[in-house]
């Protein structure tokens, strides 16, 4: 299965950002021109038929999947992204991390009630940036939701995270 | 013509991120779908008799674009990335900002003597991020590297910074 393949192309680096942690570095999948197609086209296919609108990617590792999964699926793209890049108007969610607190920005002109969005990030790990991220997305009333990353660290059960109203998928289980 | 219409819905945001400075905000044309795909389409069709190899990204906004043009162009993708954030084995490059010093990095392994690669971000103005990222890449003795903007701000004439061996080209001139 490509899948496999593809897993055993990532790079786990070892004690990465803090020590105890086995990172899972997708760079050296990115580069490889086949897999990059292929994982936007599965990704993609997944969605297909769900007339999705937008593809919403969480900053920074979420942009290099998300806009070419709008373009494929025929939708647009919108960034979250950290406090202070986003010029216009915008609306945030904090959220507790480890050590401290997070927050996340979004365009308060972004989404409207018509809207299907695709909420995409790289990795699935215990969801607390994507939990946020929900939280923003659900503040416009959107009709729907969905929820996808590339790699979802099952051992972690970040999913639970989410609440059972929503659809999760992931691409590379590991 | 589409450029024009394009260059019409970049949402001009005065005083961000410092006073006296006029934002160029293009989150107003990524999220329409037509203008996303076409965007990616017209860089593409810039670079398809050149042999790319590896579409080079900048983060956070050089994310956006460059990973499905590489798709486009059946290239593979390679992010260069602010300190601290590629897991493995870094080279970096320092730059001198209006205020201070930046650093920009990229894994060592991440390109080779056979690579043609193109180098793209979201906006060039001083070009002082561009023309890091040019000397980062060409560390590794690639065979040839080419440079792209969505958006150049020719009024500041930074693509003068990268020399005269290097073809640079922008999707809007505003």
């Amino acid at each position: 299965m490509k899948q496999e393949e593809i897993i055993a192309h990532i790079r786990d680096v070892k004690d990465f950002p803090v020590e105890g942690i086995v990172f899972k570095d997708i760079t050296t999948v990115l580069s490889n021109p086949e897999y990059l197609k292929w994982m936007k086209d599965e990704i993609a296919n997944l969605y297909r038929a769900y007339g999705i609108t937008k593809v919403v990617g969480i900053e920074s590792r979420g942009f290099i999947l998300a806009p070419a999964v709008a373009m494929e699926l025929g939708a647009g793209f919108v960034p979250i992204r950290k406090p202070g890049k986003l010029p216009a108007e915008t609306i945030e969610v904090s959220y507790a991390k480890e050590y401290g607190v997070d927050t996340i920005q979004i365009h308060a002109d972004a989404l409207n009630e018509d809207d299907v969005v695709l909420l995409h990030d790289d990795l699935l790990a215990t969801g607390g940036s994507m939990a946020a991220a929900l939280e923003l997305v659900k503040k416009f009333n959107v009709k729907k939701v969905y929820i996808n990353f590339i790699i979802e660290l099952e051992f972690l059960n970040g999913r639970k995270v989410f609440g059972d109203d929503v659809e999760v998928s992931s691409l590379l289980r590991c």
